[in-house]
């Protein structure tokens, strides 16, 4: 782990960089958000950990009710079991018996449940349960329109569930019916059909459950593009939305595209990156990357950057174009970069450097960073 | 630092995924293969450790006779110095009080030069080499076509030089000249022009440093995509390529247009992954996505994978398009996928595991991952 790039009580002008920096309070009224959102939709909030992967998050998120935390790997499981969260889900399958085994060992210290989508598994995992003489929840994951993992909706998740409920160690928990594909959907309108027909798909499997005599504790779905479909809808009753502690330019374009750029949440998450040369008189480079924020979804925007833009990025560095209409930037210069993919940029980085009040608030571990095993 | 994904002496298939794996003997034959370029063309190598970020790597190359290490940042600096590397360049500009004064306080532990562009890093660097003091050296960098950091060739790289060679506490000791926007271009013939035009520019700057009395110890540049051109060009004398251990498809493609695919160098660095679902006969899903490989520079290729592609990725997820000449994969079947990116990949992993025989040989840590400050 490399050390934290500012000390607490600094001013940002301190902060060295590159620096993974949240704004507090922009972070505070995300979360209060999407909790007034559940709360008033009656279902409950299940954040995602895979965007933050930090306890210190996942309890800020608990405090303001969510009932727990959604993971994809033991690793992050592991992380925020230690750090104090009672209740995990890995929204995922876990294939390897070295890995279930680990599960397993969380499960006599937090209530722990992960997902399924073949009959080999369940038979592994209750084995392995048995052994520990723990019970680990199992959900069957549906593929509801995400065309990833999961079995069919209906009587293949029925076997499936019946196949879990009557495994020993196991306990069925419910349906995974989470729709990937939809949240970046470019429309209202495209989310909206995708989710219409997830909850087709996730009503006539719970009414093929039912007919077994199975009951779902947990219908658990929904990101930060789609979740007021989900709440909505009367068959999901968890939302594992992630991203809207953070959001980033890929959701951002999507509201821009519909009338408005921070339409639900604000960015909270920020690259702070440092003008390092300034060759030219129309272009300046800064000291944060491809190992600094993730690329794949587009280049990070500017926040304030009025006529600059990122135009190029390599391993260590950002190329800005600056346009006629912006101050020539000095060196030293900070620039708040707005990464494309919240997620991947997260994952880079050993803390988040928390500011309010332009101060150095926080410092927080990013302790299941790389934790993808 | 989270826990290596396998022991030594284990077999391959015991390897936990995902897991960065390097093939050690393709590793070797590509270290040797560059050594042996160079020496032939008479010039000195100093790979970049922005690649591999990684003491044990760089003393490998060491001992083929590389004369010591490239890196872009302060903090991969400190991890090779640390790991026992005696001579660093950093090939970057450096923006900071508390940056220079941590490479500054390198200096005393080994040879250490760093790159200008502007006068008043000069200075900086010049004041805080003197308090500590050290010697740092300083080479001007030019830009020769890259069009991101750099002064011109000629005077202005003459100017710059002289107020270096007059610094106390710096040294002079000479050009980078590093084309980084050739390293991918489509042809030969494009590469060969770019390269023609640098080494153009290197020597008008060079015939102005002589007027001035200023000798350059060091004419350093090229990476893995051109390195045989600077190298015959007869005024580089230090390569510092550094993909060229590892290779990825961004290299391979350009390969692959010139008749073949692997040319010059090997595949040596592989994410191993699990398959972790199969849902349908012409799709599976692999344990691995954007939080193990990069995917700027496009998806992953499958190594040995007949009739099978990465066609979408996700932050812990890899869909596999299965065809029909394939074999349908079972769970836990392992694919090796091939970085677009090696670089920056590698910057998500915490350990290399090193295979040979088809047997666990070396756990290399990546002491500088994430040391991007």
């Amino acid at each position: 782990m490399n050390p934290p790039p500012a000390e607490i009580g600094a001013s940002v002008a301190d902060i060295d960089t590159p620096a993974l920096v949240v704004d507090l309070a922009a972070l505070d009224r995300n979360i209060a958000k999407m909790a007034s959102a559940a709360s008033a939709a009656r279902v409950r909030l299940r954040p995602h950990a895979k965007t933050h992967k930090c306890p210190a998050i996942a309890l800020r998120q608990i405090a303001h009710g969510a009932i727990g935390q959604c993971v994809q790997k033991v690793g992050e499981a592991e992380a925020l079991v230690h750090g104090g969260v009672k209740d995990v889900l890995v929204s995922n399958e876990i294939v390897g018996e070295r890995k279930l085994r680990r599960l397993a060992a969380l499960a006599s210290e937090a209530t722990v449940a992960l997902c399924f989508d073949a009959a080999e598994q369940v038979d592994q995992a209750s084995r392995i349960a048995k052994d520990f003489g723990v019970e680990i929840g199992g959900l069957v994951e549906i593929d509801v329109g995400a065309e990833r993992c999961g079995v069919a909706p209906g009587a293949e998740a029925r076997a499936l569930a019946r196949r879990i409920a009557d495994a020993p160690g196991l306990r069925f928990r419910g349906l995974q019916a989470y729709h990937g594909r939809a949240q970046h959907m470019a429309t209202y309108q495209e989310r909206a059909q995708a989710i219409a027909s997830a909850v087709d798909a996730v009503r006539e499997t719970l009414d093929a459950l039912r007919a077994d005599g199975l009951a779902c504790d947990i219908v658990g779905g929904a990101g930060t593009g789609t979740f007021a479909l989900e709440a909505a809808s009367g068959v999901y009753n968890e939302l594992q939305a992630g991203s809207y502690i953070f959001m980033d330019t890929e959701y951002a374009r999507i509201g821009a595209r519909e009338g408005g750029r921070y339409t639900e949440f604000e960015h909270s998450l920020f690259v702070l990156a440092s003008v390092m040369s300034v060759p030219a008189a129309d272009r300046a480079v800064v000291d944060a990357g491809l190992k600094s924020y993730s690329a794949e979804k587009g280049f990070p925007w500017i926040r304030d950057g009025e006529d600059m833009e990122v135009v190029g990025v390599s391993d260590e560095h950002g190329k800005v174009r600056i346009g006629p209409k912006a101050a020539r930037p000095r060196l030293g210069d900070r620039l708040w970069l707005i990464p494309g993919h919240c997620d991947p940029t997260v994952n880079l980085h050993d803390w988040y450097v928390g500011v309010r009040n332009d101060r150095v608030e926080a410092l927080w571990p990013i302790t299941a960073r790389g934790a993808s095993v």
